[in-house]
């Protein structure tokens, strides 16, 4: 009995993954800066918007406009994709942004949790991504709590039956804590090659599926991001 | 006087551990996310289950529905194995599990020694799974309290005479306190050659016993794990 | 369609970011001790300043006269960019050195704000540099009290419609949380080539735009900053 | 004048010491996980007890019936070799087995010292192992009570004339507080050969006594250690 | 418009530096034990002295005496070197030695700056430095008392017009918040070549002027320091 | 004007040092377990002893007797070299051990100035060793606190206008706080050489005097130490 999968709309990583991502499964997509994190996110949305699946994007970071302008690059139609992203008011204090409302529930654990339920309810949302699960560790006080917080946010997603994508910010080769509570693991990276930083990509783990175990080239282009899954790229 | 072993259900690791582990112990295997811990897990109990021992895996971190249908890919029948998992209500509070009760005991390490000892007596379990120790850890509030409650958990687990694995996240080449206090190590790691993560494995430590001191290549199959434990694997 | 962008200034750089900056955007400028940081700044508000651009150059650690002096080097105008430094009065309080006047308000992220919202609008300031970042971090008690503070001043700058840059101290290779909150990221850098040490430049991360993923030389000549956008530096 | 020496029972490591260690001191044995610290010093026992001396062995870690089952690989009799372990009440107190009675003295600094002293008046004790220190050390509020109870551990082992082994589990290579104040430091490892962990042995330091400053390759037989005393090893 | 330089008054570092220091600004001379921080810094001193300029050496660990010992080596004349070092009385606390007199203010910042403001004052001194920043960092209780302390110190020398050597203890490679705020850095260091450990001195930063960008060997002699800037040493 | 120096009494290392130690200064001897810092220490005061010169060896580690067991390999008499250990009573106090009687004052800084300044002026010591710095750095609170302490200590034996060597356990490669702050540095450490590893020395400063940079061989024979200074050893 093979488990369903839905596709990352990114064609060789399909291939990486021999198929795509288990359904109802929350993934991570760990890399430094620059290495393409956000767009491959996207990309996944947009994947389930083809086929008139709703998406969901908790921007933690960027406002919903810069990703807008810089998704543009892409020639990507966002409109069905649901972007939420926050805000600060006069005194500093920061709240989530509901409906492009100004003013929205305060930034916390529970707010997120509702305001993820109200729209995976409203919109029958089937896809979330969650970019940084590195800005969601700010708002906890310890690493315990922290990671009860991500426990408590995996259970969520699982229950609510999404499958969804968690970018986390790391530049560094150690193993997280995310990658072991997470169903696979994405490693997005930089490789020197004569003075030149080349993207890539591995799987490093990949829960009830068989994968592609090498680490390939990947690159952005005005299409999003294309990967050489026949290509091997050494470290 | 030799001591009494029983298959781990790899056949080429009970072939490096001479004939299996010794019966009434605990095992720690060691390794970082996709290395093949969950797996390796299963196939110490679906050997006992063969023979028609009962096992017991208790799951800190999947759900017990996520475990099976990941193990599916393997097409076990994981119907003698009981999988204890925990829960969170709705107030934050994670439980553990009972015979698939909603509500139980809460997760402590007095409940955690309680739900084993009852499972133990009333299925006759001789095999025992913990996945894994870090998260264990994480309940602890000091790393002193974690050494204290490990030697517990390693006393309760030998007075009961179970033979017992329990698995430890970590992707680093420090050795570990776990190492030092059970009585074997089976370290789970991957290695890149010509830009392929390949999987690996070797024994550490095994008191009691000889083994085979080389890191033999593993493979993940539709089969589950399999060790070539004739090939070398350089690091 | 593709963003606004303004140009650097250095023409290299430019060539290198596929035509300049994102406009209203905020980038950081990663660099050890003497790798041209304050230099690159300079050289970004002298190129607003050629079109009639106002610029401001928010000095957080040298005065405003060694600036000036240093610039000089490079037979640089500064009359139209604005330099506001700080200052100590007799009782060891720093505060904000507005208008050249000798007291002014206490260096606090509240006044560093409000300084820059009156100048932003006396003088319609369009190009705006913080140097450093790190002095910034020094006035924020813990990590996450100066993650917070930075988000509040990026959002202010965005929200102001200004395009800056940010300089940091680091001669590290571990990415930065700044690195990961910010728009883009420029890391100026030495190579050790046959005892001696070159400047190197590095795009490693540009939201919304291709860029030159080598690492590329760099000279500070008397012209300011030149960048040889078509060799390649091995590190 | 020559300082009289005692053997320790493994052969090339006498050979290596030049005659065995210097009688009536403490010497540390430093492995990690698996390197065969425990059957060393077991060797070092039973080469007293074949002469008719008393040894103890006191295990902070393993149950004596498990370090008994481990030995028994070797064919070993145990009967004159005194272990002296630890044991867990129901209410979770640690305390020290004294003549395999159930209950004993709570587990102490002052009641370990307590106990070494009767079984060394009662039985005449010359040789002692204490596996491990770090167990010990773990007993200990902070660093510096850790240092001042292992001086006094060690002033009154000398002062008890015995001639003792105390294990330490660390595979960093940096040097330890421990090794410092022993009389002498014995380096159990593995170093990696083309995929296979071989064991090796390194004499670090041996207060008043020349000795052999080689790394040698040691085996794990079905006679206990074995050391190649003419062969090196290379790390 | 160039700036006004003065010379170190060691021929082939005032080679490298263009012609010297910038007159009024502070630099800092960092490098491990032995590398030779003191005597470049004496040199600074004694090329002002040559030409009638005052100087003043703030010594925070040697005493006057041994460093007068110490540069005798070279032949040197200190007279009109001012040196102000610290003593300690009968109880333990430390204080600033003021013109050889025995009891004087005790060592703190505030002290240190009346001292050196007399000093400059009285003697009409150009030319300032603190042996070392380490020592007058352990005065401040926490990193950013040190970051306040130093930049009042920075601004102090600046506002007094003196051109100043700040030494500082350090052998790591790592950037120092000090090199970020001082205007210049020459990083003093050894090379291992063939088992012999060569000095070698490098600029790592110079605001406001162009300078030798390579790695050269120093030597000291019984002249002082030469250095070879015409020669190359590899790391 | 040549400082006067005093000989070490190792040959060898008086040709590195151009003659030996300057008189009246103190001296650190940095290294690992089993790099010879005793031995080379108590070279320096039979040296002193063989022209009718006092030594005084603090002894903070080991007991009197274990060290004279432990020179004896060497030969030396030690008679004419005052050896003050320290002693625990039974309530655990440890306190130095004055004229071999039983008790004597509190270990404390201000026991240790008073015992040194008590030797030194009954017995006109002009040689002291410390063995070890790192036992005495254990009694201080804090890293500040030591750092005060050494100064004291430092300060002490410059004015009783003793010759010092004072030895640190270390071995690590990075500078110690110890060594800025001593006149001298003395490396001992190990270079593995085709499996075997072999003693090395090598002097990183020396105020005052020229001194030979190369890493030197070293070896410990029934003479004690000896040092190949025209041999070269490669790290």
């Amino acid at each position: 009995m093979a488990l369903e999968k839905i596709k990352t709309g990114v064609e060789g990583l399909d291939a990486m993954l021999n198929g795509g991502l288990i359904k109802g499964r929350s993934y991570t997509v760990v890399g430094g800066p620059g290495t393409g994190k956000t767009i491959l996110s996207m990309h996944f949305l947009m994947e389930g918007a083809k086929n008139g699946e709703e998406g969901l994007f908790l921007a933690l970071e960027e406002s919903a406009m810069e990703i807008k302008e810089n998704m543009a690059l892409f020639g990507w139609d966002l409109r069905r994709i649901k972007i939420v992203d926050t805000t600060q008011d006069l005194s500093g204090k920061w709240s989530i942004k509901v409906d492009s409302a100004i003013a929205g529930p305060e930034l916390t654990l529970n707010n997120i949790l509702a305001t993820l339920r109200d729209y995976i309810n409203k919109y029958n949302v089937r896809r979330v991504v969650i970019d940084s699960l590195t800005s969601f560790k700010t708002m906890q006080k310890t690493g315990i709590d922290y990671r009860r917080g991500l426990l408590t946010l995996l259970k969520f997603l699982s229950t609510e039956g999404c499958t969804s994508i968690l970018t986390i910010e790391d530049s560094d080769k150690e193993a997280l804590m995310e990658e072991f509570l997470s169903s696979g693991v994405i490693q997005l990276d930089f490789v020197e090659h004569s003075g030149e930083w080349l993207n890539s990509i591995r799987i490093k783990k990949m829960r009830g599926s068989s994968y592609d175990q090498h680490t390939r080239p990947l690159k952005i282009t005005n299409k999003g991001i294309t990967i050489f899954s026949n290509e091997s790229l050494f470290r």
